[in-house]
């Protein structure tokens, strides 16, 4: 029997997929096809994902892991290569296991959406705090794979840090149960942290242990304008001096970046006329009237210290929501746009001021013509760092290809030359397998082909994807 | 040449130490020797550690590094065997590289005291958050190895959630270069979650960028009593719901614990008369006033619940340091006292009071005689369940070691029936590996030594620890 009628064999009817069923499975965010599959597999349970994964080990076949395919390096879909995969989507399996909100603890399957987690934690008063524009159709194997940021990591940390324990099917199809609930657990190597962020190449995660936190029910959000990213910088400094934790985000962006917002949701204006914009909020357990107070003298001090040109604080809901709106509209209005060269770097948040200045003036040395749109997980050191062209059309340029890879290097050496990192939460995938090899020290580099080769020594786990092709996938 | 001298060939004069002069680095925190070195390496810098490690990989010769020898497993002093390792101090590499106070990150050498580290913090206005009864003496590269836990986790988590770059030494004497000082870095597998908690047995660490928080001026410090754990867990939701991180420490004790740690420190009084006992702290960036009125008004509202027995609030810093002392003196206690079993695990937090009736219960059906004490990092779910025997003297027993062992499985058979681990935060060093392997899932035991015969296939970082002896060693 060949591998897709085994497979079938080994499941409940329909969970196998081939031809036109697989379409959907095979886009990425942007809606683009990259390559093929040989079937793509919808597993119920743990056991369903051992037993697919025992019968492509034993045929030697490929397997890609797929969650929301809402990631952006492409490693939730198949490359292009000789030998299609197996694609094994979880989003079958989206069961929440068990919360215990005095631990502060929830168990799920991988296939758990976002924002299906947040809302079971608001319902026993706990805040799952990982948080970005992809929420409402990303699912907790996916961000975990691809070690998720978003807009809460200034306070809470990346998805690694929200993740208690895990249940991964290994690449020999055995199950490991790491489904511990604990905030201390030191038995030996804390073999979760090998799976997370491995996008799917040591093992397919099935199940997860989530931390929850205590939900803030008072929110004091604000829409400031500055003049340059130092003095953003300053600000940052002073609201967590003032402020402590309760500062929960930080985000910045550029004029350009805001206008190609409103451009695309026009409903929501602008509030501040600046170079420079940032979206404010502190958090707390309680008061919201000493929050806002809170803000609002911070504020007026930075504005006496002429550190930012304008504030706003929001006075409702409405408010709020519009200047939320600003910040998580960038991805959609972006992908909109289109044709955006963009760069995920990561610098430490006191050298972000500087990372721009560089970049934008390396890029506009070579491109004059360029227009340069940042969004900035400014309190985490993240800068999503995008060049477009006026006219738009990659076509008019001799080497289309060869532009990009011109402009990415020159903003990820920026990046370097400050000690930070050309991929800050988007991951390697299949699209910056380059770039890793390039940019990680030598024993860095030969340490992960070590560990990949100790779990994965025949390849078959999301082949080409973080370290490239294997040469042992037969 | 023998290794001595080779090693000595290598290093500055007087950086080997033989014989006699060997003698405080053979000595674990209770006093005890338990094995022999051929010869102590006291390495000033990451490439006199990587020239040590080439040197003894060469010969095939096995590693102990070592820190500040505060480890309650064992893991930084050679175990018994025939060939004796070479033990690598990280002692004289105790420089403060660099330190950035609007990144929040400190960069260390390995042999940093951690103190030192927590007072570098404080100069710029920042906390060092990992805090325990050997930060005097204990060192950055040692609580990192064990990923040390302590009194602050609930709300800053482990050691692990406190480092954002390494530097290590690898089994075969090249230098990775992990220093990164970044929130947010997706590029590749995170290599430096291997080596946290590894216990030295997969490279030696030799530098750090660790993560500094936003620095608390105001505290409110409670010592209250219970009449039992269950009525402790309803005061810690309260409390988590009222006052969100500002809950720094939750500490339980039971009165067996007080009376010993003040049978030892006379000068300091019991608070309050209760069978079980709090201590409970509260902090935040300003604002000392609000602070006392919040757990003021959390602890009336739990009286008025009948939740406590009794609380006395800190007026002043002398009755805040008062009551700290007699939850830090528990470990100086129990070794004077001496002759006492300690376990070390962890359950869910909502867990804590069932286990605790379930092994007091079961060591009581065996042991009528034994009395039990109890000091419990209660906010985070890590009980040390200790048993001590009245008459003290072990010698008494027809099997003492039978006896510690007998017990040792009833405390942590408890630990494991409600998903807990026998190992919270002290590690597994020589001491625990029995338990490991006989704990630990198979699946999950297997990757352990896939990760340690990848990194290491000939055994020479520190073996005997965490996995046990390696087959390999020559």
């Amino acid at each position: 029997m060949d591998l897709p009628g085994q497979l079938s064999s080994l499941l409940r009817a329909g969970a196998v997929l081939t031809g036109d069923d697989m379409s959907a499975y095979l886009q990425d965010w942007w809606g683009r096809q990259t390559g093929s599959a040989l079937c793509v597999t919808l597993p119920k349970t743990p056991e369903d994902v051992a037993a697919i994964v025992r019968a492509c080990a034993d045929a030697g076949h490929a397997i890609v892991p797929q969650g929301g395919r809402t990631g952006l390096t492409g490693a939730g879909v198949p490359g292009a290569g000789d030998r299609p995969p197996v694609i094994l989507s979880l989003s079958q399996m989206r069961r929440i296991r068990k919360i215990d909100a005095i631990n502060g603890s929830i168990d799920v399957d991988a296939g758990c959406v976002l924002s299906d987690v947040q809302s079971a934690a608001i319902c026993v008063n706990r805040l799952f705090p990982v948080s970005l524009g992809a929420e409402g159709s990303c699912q907790i194997g996916g961000i975990i794979s691809t070690n998720a940021g978003g807009t809460n990591v200034l306070r809470y940390g990346t998805t690694r840090e929200n993740v208690l324990g895990l249940e991964v099917v290994l690449p020999d199809g055995t199950i490991w149960n790491g489904m511990k609930s604990l905030r201390k657990d030191n038995a030996g190597y804390a073999l979760r942290h090998m799976f997370i962020g491995a996008e799917g190449t040591l093992g397919i995660i099935t199940g997860a242990v989530l931390k929850l936190h205590p939900l803030p029910t008072a929110h004091a959000t604000a829409w400031v304008g500055v003049s340059d990213p130092e003095l953003a910088l300053r600000l940052l400094n002073r609201l967590q001096s003032c402020c402590g934790e309760r500062l929960t985000t930080f985000e910045l962006m550029n004029a350009e970046q805001l206008e190609g917002v409103i451009a695309y949701r026009p409903t929501v204006p602008s509030p501040i006329d600046a170079a420079w914009h940032l979206l404010i909020e502190l958090a707390d357990i309680s008061g919201p009237e000493l929050l806002s107070e809170m803000l609002l003298a911070s504020l007026e001090a930075a504005m006496s210290a002429g550190e930012i040109l304008d504030a706003a604080i929001a006075q409702n809901g409405t408010q709020r929501d519009n200047f939320r709106a600003l910040r998580h509209g960038t991805a959609d209005a972006n992908r909109h746009i289109g044709h955006v060269l963009s760069a995920d770097i990561s610098v430490s948040v006191s050298s972000v001021p500087r990372f721009l200045t560089a970049a934008s003036a390396a890029v506009r040395t070579l491109y004059p013509e360029a227009q340069i749109v940042v969004v900035s997980h400014m309190g985490d050191g993240n800068v999503h760092f995008a060049v477009r062209f006026s006219h738009g059309d990659w076509g008019s340029y001799d080497d289309p290809a060869g532009t990009v890879i011109a402009i990415r290097t020159i903003v990820n050496d920026c990046a370097d030359a400050l000690g930070g990192s050309f991929s800050a939460e988007h991951g390697i995938g299949r699209k910056l397998i380059d770039e890793l090899r390039k940019r990680t020290d030598q024993a860095g580099y030969q340490s992960m082909h070590r560990l990949k080769d100790a779990f994965d020594p025949r390849g078959i786990m999301n082949p080409g994807c973080v370290l490239g092709e294997q040469d042992q996938v037969s």
